[in-house]
């Protein structure tokens, strides 16, 4: 809101320092640093209150050492990130930017759904928590209502370079001035190693035949879905020791945010060869702002950690990673960026088949990891908690440079 | 090395992807992968042959927890961080590039300085190691190199956009399409806050009448000594708890990378509004092999910590910051950017004057801090190792983020 607030003031009254507010850059620093005081400063009440309120966490059996000293640790400290993701958009993004909405809405949807599981768990005693039922409705309503705004929206477009024709004129008219197409809406999004980085997703529609393109979001809109259900779960499995999942997370934002940059400023996109969206720069305020968030909240999360973020932390920051991810076109390099919570999904799923898959054939049940997920496997090899954390978030740091660098690759 | 090979099988045959090594980018990204290959695979196997060797640091009784843990872990870790930065770089690099060459020298030049201070330490079971005095005159050494290198080198130049003197020119030409000057040596610098965020060290010798810009030097090259030494003590004095001085060596190299990259590319650094140093890209190379050196350096070195670096170490990646810092005229951008390093110098700095005054005029020494340098004050207050590396690494990349923004702020 502030946004408009110094437009005017430097419209009217040209207060010198006012038209700082203009640069993207200056914003996403200011957002960053508020972002942070907030969930410091902020923060440390928060935890406070929690902690008076005995909003412990009912630390589970897992024969790990050291579990005992995180009893009595408050949880639900994601409401610390979502405040401090918010508050700072509210004041210094532009509100009226459709992704902007977009992702105050997801932030919000995410949180209430996460915190109600946070509550029952906590106050009803009910260590299920929220039903898993409820949980995957409320990422497949998310996912519903991203996929339908970002194919439907008029606002939700990008601007591509238009072949130059004649090689001749080029040499006519000079040095080679790219030439650009107006804004229009598409299904592209980008994929590493294929022509162009891009790929079409009426494209796979195609066969329907004519008009195939306008029902492209039969595809899109499930897609989605299963993009935000598996991201969200797979922060909320990698938030089982201190610091993982929210240094992990602001890893993989900052990448998000230079992407974000890059693709809504034309002059960058087009000399790196990614796709040009209008607006979407805005998208890098709302990152800072997360950024800030997280990096704050690691402050009081790493080990030893005195608040967890819980599950209103964990599904929200997995649901924001997703809609930008997606937002930006980006979605189909979050098994790369993401890695981590990928393997720690995968663990998960590969244990649990595997000790039913033997159980059935060979009577008794067989483990491929001592537990999972997978962080804990590391744990009962006896590793210490903070090591493993510190080498978690350089894989992810090497995973961010190679997802970066995919793009380069043509 | 390989980049020559790549060059010729490109020309004579046109191998397919070979052209890959002409990217900046690509190059960067292979150059980290090596480093980090080498010092996680190659490193194991130093750090094994370290602990048989018995290269263990004599540890210095603190009266702090857990110190006895660290007795037997092995020191001169720091061969690891040097290895993955050469042996990338000679592969990778372009070896005939001025700051690439000054870059090699002073690597080896200080890890010299740094190994025989720790050999006197453990072999010759000496605790002063290295007296201050030769430790010192190396220092001064690589100051006076690297300072007159880049003073009098005829490839250590600028590239500054010309004014555009007539506005009417630009209405009429059509858009403004920057005009650039040639190549021209100059002892300009990055200030922020000032014009242009430039700064003519030649203006401070002015006073000397004519000639005085060829007499720069007399200025410059004291104060390259000065930031030499600085920050090499900075980062020794900082290598005290497990993975603080590799992890704030990467983000403050990450950094560096950055500006280098930026620096060394035409249309961003105009776009940017940073000088442009033709050549400095080169340097992105050297600082992708010096990051990978760290990252897999931390990976053994994160809490708890299996191997130190020690001053082998410590004494040349500060080194190898400051005059990275130099040679892309951002060297008064360190006390930002590398404010760990001053924080921890200062601690040491304060804590020993205030003594010695206090103990001159009540008879008794007082302290400011617990301990110095600063990590070490808070162990004594309690706080986990862990968790005081992480928090410095979490203000280290805030100052980062600080340091890039100032250069907006004009």
């Amino acid at each position: 809101m502030l946004t408009y607030l110094f437009e005017y003031l430097e419209k009217q009254y040209q207060l010198p320092g006012a038209t700082l507010f203009q640069f993207l850059t200056f914003r996403a620093a200011i957002t960053v640093l508020l972002s942070l005081l907030i969930s410091t400063i902020f923060g440390k009440r928060i935890i406070n209150f929690l902690r008076r309120k005995q909003v412990g966490e009912t630390v589970r059996n897992l024969g790990l050492e050291g579990q005992d000293q995180k009893a009595g640790t408050p949880t639900m400290g994601g409401v610390i990130i979502i405040l401090a993701t918010l508050i700072p958009v509210l004041l210094f993004a532009r509100l009226d930017n459709i992704y902007i909405i977009l992702l105050i809405v997801s932030t919000l949807w995410m949180g209430l759904i996460g915190f109600t599981d946070d509550y029952i768990k906590i106050f009803k005693k009910d260590k299920q928590g929220l039903k898993g039922r409820f949980k995957v409705l409320g990422q497949v309503g998310l996912g519903i209502i991203v996929g339908a705004t970002l194919f439907f929206h008029p606002e939700v477009t990008i601007i591509e370079e238009l072949k130059q024709a004649n090689a001749e004129e080029v040499v006519v008219s000079g040095p080679a001035i790219a030439e650009f197409d107006k804004a229009h809406k598409s299904t592209k999004t980008t994929i590493p190693f294929f022509k162009n980085n891009e790929f079409d997703y009426a494209d796979l529609v195609g066969w329907i035949g004519e008009g195939a393109r306008d029902h492209a979001w039969l595809l899109f809109i499930p897609i989605v879905i299963l993009i935000v259900t598996a991201v969200s779960n797979g922060a909320n499995l990698t938030d089982g020791i201190d610091g993982l999942a929210a240094g992990s997370s602001a890893i993989i934002a900052i990448t998000l945010g230079l992407f974000a940059w890059v693709s809504g400023n034309l002059i960058f996109a087009d000399y790196l060869n990614i796709m040009f969206i209008p607006q979407a720069g805005e998208i890098t305020i709302f990152i800072a702002a997360f950024v800030g968030g997280l990096v704050g909240f690691l402050w009081y999360n790493t080990y030893p950690a005195q608040v967890f973020m819980g599950d209103t932390g964990s599904l929200t920051i997995g649901g924001i990673i997703a809609v930008i991810a997606i937002a930006i076109r980006k979605e189909w390099l979050i098994p790369l960026l993401c890695g981590i919570f990928l393997a720690e999904n995968l663990s998960v799923v590969l244990q649990v088949s595997y000790f039913k898959y033997t159980k059935k054939k060979y009577g008794e049940g067989r483990r491929i990891f001592k537990m999972s997920p997978l962080h804990h496997h590391y744990q009962k090899l006896g590793y210490h908690e903070s090591k493993i954390v510190n080498r978690f978030w350089i894989v992810g740091i090497m995973l961010a440079i190679l997802t970066v660098v995919t793009l380069k690759i043509r």
